[in-house]
């Protein structure tokens, strides 16, 4: 059954029983638990915008294999004009949620997987992809969100895979069988993991030919025995069960909502997985993944950060500085970073190009790029935030004082900014801002898509040195 | 009754029945409310390092009105050095605590007005500082934690206090009696407001002489008939009410904890009033409370940084990364950061001076810088520590998972680090660096003892660019 | 006749006999002049670059006047392609020759004439566009090289053209005759002044209504009576005339290489007159001007970063530094930097559109956002390359000493870097560095295509700021 | 004979008959060679402040040997006091020249020598502490200018001494004879080399017990025989041949002016021999100059900023733009950044403390704070200036077109300003700009006194990371 509607997508996952744990308890239905609703909301917006008319078209896209029209989350670039309509279609719907939307990261799987298995089968024959491409058929065909599973724990950093002292602490193959692999370990910062009904489960590294067993790609369904998700604390989550005004964001929280996906055995059929133990292709898997996941970066962001701009114009109005030369400088700031990150997802877009599968790549020098300034722009946009905001942000009274029939008329009184503005939409813009620039949000900018010296080293890779010192010798003269 | 130990110091609040409000509701005894309880323990240390022997030298000093030995937190600044133990006091306790300890806000409060009573009483014949002293030589006496009532409301601030819809927006003198004065109005933003004493009220900036009814300096009792207080709320507030883990600094929180103050026609003594309608005399007043405030935040956030630096390393070697030149490097920035504020605290100290009153007064341009620095550098100190400490800081399970029957044993095995860690030990330090690098924290750096702009003001006022325009024309040849 | 290769442009130069200054003195043939050599190398490059077969694809276009193939830096931008491969070829000519090749500021000025011509015609019946098309036929055909005229030297920057003491501080028409306009005035900053054929006059800013006589588009001879050029000190400019050692990058200089170019009564022939007191129409071309000149900051000065990052990398070889792990992550940083200007130049062409003149435009915020990169960026990669090339870069000895009978035989054996390189080779290397990472070079990336306040400015401007205050209301409830 | 007055030091040059080479040729006098009379300017400021009776207390002191007044620059510090004043000493000398005056750099010398040999013969039983006594009496009644030769050539940096193809890359013992050694090698970098009168050569690093050759301590005479001096290009070094308008800061320069200084077969006599093998104390002694050196930069480039900061708030006025909030805000943030690094100054002089010698020393953590900034800061305030100047400083035409007969007048209708303010003074204080913020005074400003990683590396050794850990374990409840 295909998931068309909103209400198509929130039943799936209320009759899918899989199992997730928050603050130490099973919850049997997220669609009804504060905790998750915000985010099943945020992803609910990809399915939204592709029933919008106005939307339609950076929303969906043609399948290359069906040639139906399909939800563009699901789909394989075909040129780099997709490239850039992806870019276009986060930052309209970070625009919509303020917040990680979610479903980009199992895109990325998607079409990473679809390259590298097409790449495994030229060199070795096997039949990954013919595989793979039936499973992207019924993704495309039922609409399912899927999660892209690639961080492990990785226990001690210092050491492979096979070093570790418990062996789990990369996902791994544990059996092979005749109808298919079990698999034990967990997955990590599984973006919207409790609200997905597939993983697709990626290798974490690079890995060298001892570490087979854990160079796997495969599908499993999140309801599948043994999957547990246990989901994961964030900047002010209890706010959550509290009024809509301390939550800030309350419709669609301030991050995609984390879990960790823990594998116990877990039995994968044969025709769900896509590599295993091909250890010379987890390199390049992790390289595309990682290319078009930090692509996205400058377009999610760039949208979450637009709305942190509207909402430290609306504090300095309604508090009266906003004609302070000093706040309309911040201001130009803050889009200026803001624009710098967008660039970048543009530019790495505009410069992709056809990999041997067909599928359209981004420039992975310049995704890179993109992806290490929002490591830093975000936090600065934040910081101007609090800037502009004022100390305000940080002593802001309880909704429940607010409401209070004691102390009330004072939180209403004192929290007054210019006339004409009522206090308790001063005190909502406010705490947008405050979940919107806090904790989690920043850490999720700085290491989503990986870490900041996983994009610096890739400048070591990619930066094409040798070319640059050729330059520099033919310049000043000097022949060696 | 003279406050001794951090029982005394608790006593005294039990018994004060003062009226603070949290999340709507009175709190009866904040000495047992979880909310509060953090930020009593923080206070007490100010009493509690007076106490040991290794830190009596910095924590206590001698009146230079009685000759007696007192809380240092009390006492008149009576040379350089004076000032440099200020700032070395500051960085200590932030050591012990890791968060605001709240009691140097009064001091300077108490500073700044015994400096400019003076200087009132010399230019108009008045008497406010021999009134000052007597309530000086009561709060050395007894010990009593005094708040810095600085900044109102201000409601909209593009317009002075006289211009306001609301007179009450800048706390004001309604009446004047035989016995005293009638206030009302507020202050915002009271560090340390709930487990205080006594609040010394001063006007929160220049006022022109219609405004006469503004400029009001006096000492209030927060348990004076018409004095409301209401908490704000922070980042993670709910936390303080769950476990210890999750907390993560659980005996002293993540910064001062504030208040919004009321006075609802308030009546205050004549005795206990320290300027009332000087106007000419505000200007001067708020730069002292601010210069002084601003002198302390390389000594309190450096101290509060190192911390921070600590808790990374661990972070670091709890997951293996130690070792990698860029977390060395990351480090070693952070370090470089703490010593830069640090360093703007302790040379304005040394570059201090005697004011007309004898009490003397750090350099206000380098202290201006000092707290410039600190609305920068305490932001990169937190970006940092997200770097190095991961991801995972934005998506670690719950303290309730660790115990959790069903899925405490896949928390125990996921959050595994290097051998011989303890996995919540691991957790414990990350969510340590969680709580001290997210919202409030931040936000208090930005705007406690001023918004950057109003440093940014002061090189306007204070950098001598008459003399700096001079000694380039002499360089450049031009004689005009 | 057409100018198709490096000796037809030189040729040209030599006949033209325009009047050009030097340190105070008339020079009769520019072409064989120190001062002047490296800059013609430069922009000869633009010519070069057509004739081989490798570049002819970026370096070439098809007019879409004639069908005729000719230099692409005459031509008119038919796409968004058209749009990316400017930006790629100034790239790739920067790699050529390390310094500002001069051409593309002409360029510019005839896309944005063009545009402007065809609004101006469309709005008010005039035929200024099919002038400027006879006009830009004769460009095409001939190959000559254009100078865009923007900046004027503005004299008290608080005052309008009609209000400074002398009118003559912004040029202008100063009589309307039958046979054409008499104008005085002059003009900044031209680039490639000394050695163009042409110079394209525009407006300096958005005009008012009273300021007509400066509301002035025209194309100008260089040869034409009263032009007068007044050739623009550098950074150690007096190294031409030395050895090319101490020159460091001695082929192509450092700058482009600017004149004040003089308008002493120029008359002007109606036929070159594409906007004569039209001042509704100022402010767009100044805008469409500094966008494509915006636009082009990434690829050039990428191109010129990446020599300063090759250069930078073999100084570390040099000295033996280079596997240090902070001289890697430095040049990370300078490849990050230099990646980032150059996607922000990228990402306006991908996201360019067509004018109503059919001409191509690219995104302006983009744009402005690109340029706003450069002028902080350049000036960091020329730290990072100033932290990594070591304090030799500012005492080395001179050639001079090298090449001394005395002291020749010190140089050599203390200059010594690792075994194997050549002293010598080491300092063209340095002394490359230095010329590339000083004075001149770092201002012309601060204020080419304006300076940073101007881009500050159109964020307010076109940073949809409305639009982004929309998104926030609707995320935190406000009505309003 | 003792060197009082100015006239008294040029005179002691001229009879010195030392040998220095400049641009390949060996100049006779320096002190009426262009080339090397600014730099002799800025160190006769030393002497000449001496003798003015407002600088007195600053630039005298009295020797704790002979208790005679002496010139603060040969005094070994006796007290935190006197750190401080030599911190303002050196900021008031940046103002008087706008540039270095070189002597801090043995005045340092002087001081790491004094306490490190003290050390040595408090260990091993020398008597190297009363040999240099004597040799500081000499200097301290002469007078005489001091070289610190601290960096050696260092060949392949990735190489001890002893493992270099040419062992004189590192300065060393060649031979022990009974009258004294005789040494070969080279310093770089020697401020103010050439119009001084003695060096005192240190190690460059910490050496191994293999490297015993290289450990050496010694004074040398400049004019000894086998001491040659080859002076180093400097940013813009001809324009000391033109005229003084395009010279800048044409009485003093921009830079120190350094010195490459060849030991060729120097023999030095035992009583100027301080260490001589004594590897242990290497490390300690480059330590203490490095520390004492650090000290310096916040006071002296702080002088030197204040002048830049002058220099572009006069641009700025001369052209109308000092009213612009944009202006004001950058120039605040100048003089930030300028405070920043003088604080840093002054803090590490404050917490000095007494070594075993009863020299004092300053914080050396805090001095490494200090010149880390400066590495950065200093960019930052040139990079500022830049932006202020405007373009011009680019492309401002040669002094001799000023002058021109032809030319001039153009040149003085365009260069003008605001009204009242004539060209030619514009144009001095842009040039005196641009050569303070070029080249050669950026690279001191990073280089000088350790290049960045030296103090990066000092973070790791000096910052206390296993006393933060504690206190981030104690704060999480960690026990381990």
């Amino acid at each position: 059954m295909r998931i068309t509607t909103k209400e198509d997508y929130i039943r799936s996952l209320k009759e899918q029983h899989h199992v997730v744990y928050y603050n130490g308890r099973r919850v049997e239905d997220i669609t009804v638990h504060p905790a998750f609703i915000p985010h099943i909301n945020a992803a609910a917006k990809t399915y939204e915008m592709a029933l919008r008319p106005e939307s339609e078209d950076l929303a969906t896209a043609v399948s290359h294999i069906t040639g139906q029209r399909i939800n563009r989350f699901t789909h394989i670039h075909q040129s780099t004009n997709d490239l850039i309509r992806k870019v276009q279609l986060l930052r309209a719907i970070g625009h919509e949620t303020g917040s990680c939307f979610q479903r980009c990261v199992g895109w990325d799987a998607l079409n990473a997987t679809y390259m590298t298995t097409f790449d495994i089968d030229q060199k070795l024959g096997t039949d990954y992809h013919q595989r793979f491409i039936q499973y992207l058929r019924m993704i495309q065909s039922t609409n399912k969100m899927v999660v892209g599973g690639m961080t492990d724990p990785k226990g001690d950093r210092s050491r492979p895979p096979g070093k570790q002292s418990d062996p789990d602490l990369f996902t791994r193959v544990v059996e092979r069988r005749e109808d298919g692999v079990v698999i034990c370990g967990a997955k990590a910062h599984q973006t919207g993991g409790a609200n997905s009904h597939e993983i697709l489960v990626m290798p974490t590294q690079a890995m060298a030919e001892e570490d087979k067993d854990w160079a796997l790609t495969c599908a499993v369904s999140l309801n599948a025995p043994g999957v547990v998700q246990i989901f994961g604390r964030q900047t002010n989550d209890e706010r959550k069960f509290g009024g809509r005004l301390d939550a800030g964001n309350p419709d669609f929280g301030l991050v995609g909502g984390e879990t960790l996906i823990v594998f116990d055995h877990v039995v994968v059929p044969w025709e769900r997985v896509f590599m295993c133990g091909e250890t010379d292709f987890t390199g390049i898997l992790v390289e595309r993944f990682a290319t078009m996941h930090r692509q996205n970066y400058g377009g999610c962001k760039g949208g979450v950060s637009d709305v942190i701009i509207g909402a430290s114009a609306l504090a300095a109005e309604y508090q009266g500085t906003h004609k302070a030369s000093h706040i309309r400088e911040k201001l130009a700031e803050m889009m200026h970073l803001t624009e710098t990150i967008y660039a970048g997802s543009v530019a790495c877009s505009a410069m992709g190009y056809k990999t041997p599968s067909g599928a359209y790549y981004p420039d992975p020098l310049l995704a890179n790029c993109t992806k290490h300034n929002v490591s830093r722009h975000v936090y600065e946009v934040a910081r101007l935030a609090h800037d502009i905001a004022g100390g305000i942000l940080a002593t802001m009274p309880f909704e429940q004082d607010l409401r209070s029939l004691d102390v009330g008329r004072y939180v209403e009184k004192y929290m007054a900014g210019v006339d004409g503005i009522r206090s308790e939409d001063r005190m909502r813009i406010l705490r947008l801002l405050e979940v919107m620039t806090g904790g989690t949000a920043l850490v999720e900018s700085m290491h989503g898509a990986g870490s900041p010296q996983t994009q610096k080293v890739m400048y070591g890779r990619l930066g094409k040195l040798d070319m640059k010192k050729k330059m520099a010798k033919r310049l000043a003269g000097v022949d060696q």
